[in-house]
């Protein structure tokens, strides 16, 4: 390890980072408060037009919990560390925070195409960052194992990257149609939730 | 265990989860403001009006610590993870990170019977999918210890259902009287904290 | 331990939540707005007007680390786990989650009666809890290790017993005055960190 | 270890406010309401005014990032804790949480005098605990390895007091420029990304 941060060090960071963004981020559904304007509103009604909160608040958990598999299943084969990788963390950890700021956005202006483009490009910058990693992490086996398979390197690598791609999509359709877009990000996590062809090379060990 | 996410490293993930719902929630109750309306009333006066808020703030925060030991005490059981297991952990924290968010609702409208089976209904989600994770990984023992006594699986069933139960019983009483409703979610992690059949099996070990 | 739950993992979660409370406390000083009434008031005038806000904060938050310590040195002669040590934490932080609220009472009203003592009552409501942690593990080394030495048990009952008479000491003085009282929390904490007879016990081992 | 009070158990401690606090950060950043004064300003030009919120945000979840590594890299020595050492940590950590604070004045204040000022010093207590700690803890090996190389301890000592000095530098400037003082904050981290001559005794370790 360099200099004392061991991987589990930086599995220990990552892994309060994501749990507090992850209980965070409810926390910009605010409750409706009782001295709103027009009194004869409802509770029902006011928690009705948060829709558009609670949908975003599901789709960036369900994707927040994507890259926490992610990260992990990565850290699973890094075996050293050294001070890119420690950085590549930070940056990472760093857009990651930044989640329940554009889903508060987008959650706010659902149909506003600047919202769609903030949330989009930050999820894709997150998505970026953990192909970086492993990118840097597994050429020429630099801080994994010499046995691990290319293979694996290789279908991890796809993998990893149909995110990005859906995110650009996504970008892409939000100058048509917004509606549309947020569909798109709420389809992504359920093609990580599928098992694919790399789970073949996982599964089911004790 | 399913690509390196490791039994400990999802139970670390939710002990985040728990501490910071718990540390949160307290968060919805807001210090009175000095620049109040009304100069006159006394800083009791407006403590006290916070009553509900207080109230349904210890309510939840004994539910999640009884949710915390149920995780907890399936987690000594279970000795595998896979990619459902993974995913019902994370939908699980999903409603979990949402319980601060209706705590406040019930908080602010304690006598609106929309705010009641809001919260029902989210500790009510919380509840099944405990029993949800407990089933599917006890099921032919799929994630478990081969030897695990089948009495214990059943007996603890029994024991995570019970709260569904209530919870349901609330919500329907909510459509008679809200209050009734307030005092049965109270009396529900009494029924969990008082020592039940299923100590005998656990208790006292090193 | 008693069903799976290890005595590190209430660790765990006590840490977490000293973590959370300690990092939101500083969040009940919020930052001066720009769109405050007067502009003719400058940055400077407005943080000093904060100073009974950073007050309160550092008091809280040394008191805060007495109590981590505290906790922790209890945990170092707690060998076992049960239900009813389980639900003495749970509460137990249950009221050490409410210490940012009554913080951020007593730093907006640090000259009203009533802030001291919902203050200073809290403080007493986790001491206490502290103790009767220390008093059920201990007796009849129920869950110490049996060759615990009696003089050590005596004697961190008497320096855990010392926070709550001092506090109730200052809710009493709060009658005559609240200053003197916010000095009586200000120098608690002096008299746990200089170094005390139990530290012959403890102090320099590996 | 003193009293229980392991290592690894402030590490946790740490661990956890740093987390919280990299992540809080990000909240300070409001998302701009809908219901803002003027209709006719587009959301790009209300996120776009953030720019200094989001320019401090990432100086100081950078700075952050060095400081938890500083930590990290003084706790691979440090073999043993003491009272003095445990204090030291939570005065660190007191300062520490106070980030986001001062991070949120200067982001709102970015041209005021005062708020770099606040800023900076901020900073300069938080890298002057950092050296604080490294000097106790060597001083006479009292908590390091005996076999520490007595190079290895100055090296560290100069590097930490880069940190403080450019930020004295950085609270100089701000007579004159606060601008200035900014950029110097933001080339602050860089030069501790770089690797210095420090890491030749670190490296790629397994």
């Amino acid at each position: 390890m360099d200099s004392g941060l061991t991987k589990s060090r930086i599995e220990a960071l990552c892994d309060g980072v994501f749990a507090i963004a992850m209980t965070l981020m409810a926390f910009n559904v605010k409750v409706p408060s009782r001295s709103g304007g027009s009194g004869a509103v409802s509770l029902a009604a006011a928690l009705f037009e948060l829709w558009p909160q609670f949908l975003t608040y599901i789709i960036s958990f369900v994707i927040l919990g994507v890259y926490w598999i992610g990260h992990h299943n990565q850290f699973h084969y890094i075996r050293r560390s050294d001070r890119v990788l420690l950085w590549i963390n930070i940056i990472f950890l760093m857009f990651l925070t930044a989640i329940p700021f554009s889903t508060g956005v987008l959650g706010e202006y659902p149909n506003d195409q600047i919202a769609v483009v903030v949330y989009g490009s930050n999820l894709l910058l997150v998505g970026l960052l953990l192909y970086c990693q492993w990118w840097y992490a597994t050429s020429k086996h630099h801080l994994t194992d010499p046995g691990l398979d290319p293979a694996i390197v290789t279908m991890a690598k796809k993998r990893i990257l149909i995110g990005p791609c859906i995110l650009l999509l996504a970008i892409a359709v939000s100058y048509l149609n917004t509606k549309f877009s947020i569909l798109i990000f709420a389809v992504l996590p359920v093609i990580y939730i599928i098992p694919g062809r790399i789970d073949q090379h996982w599964s089911p060990r004790e």
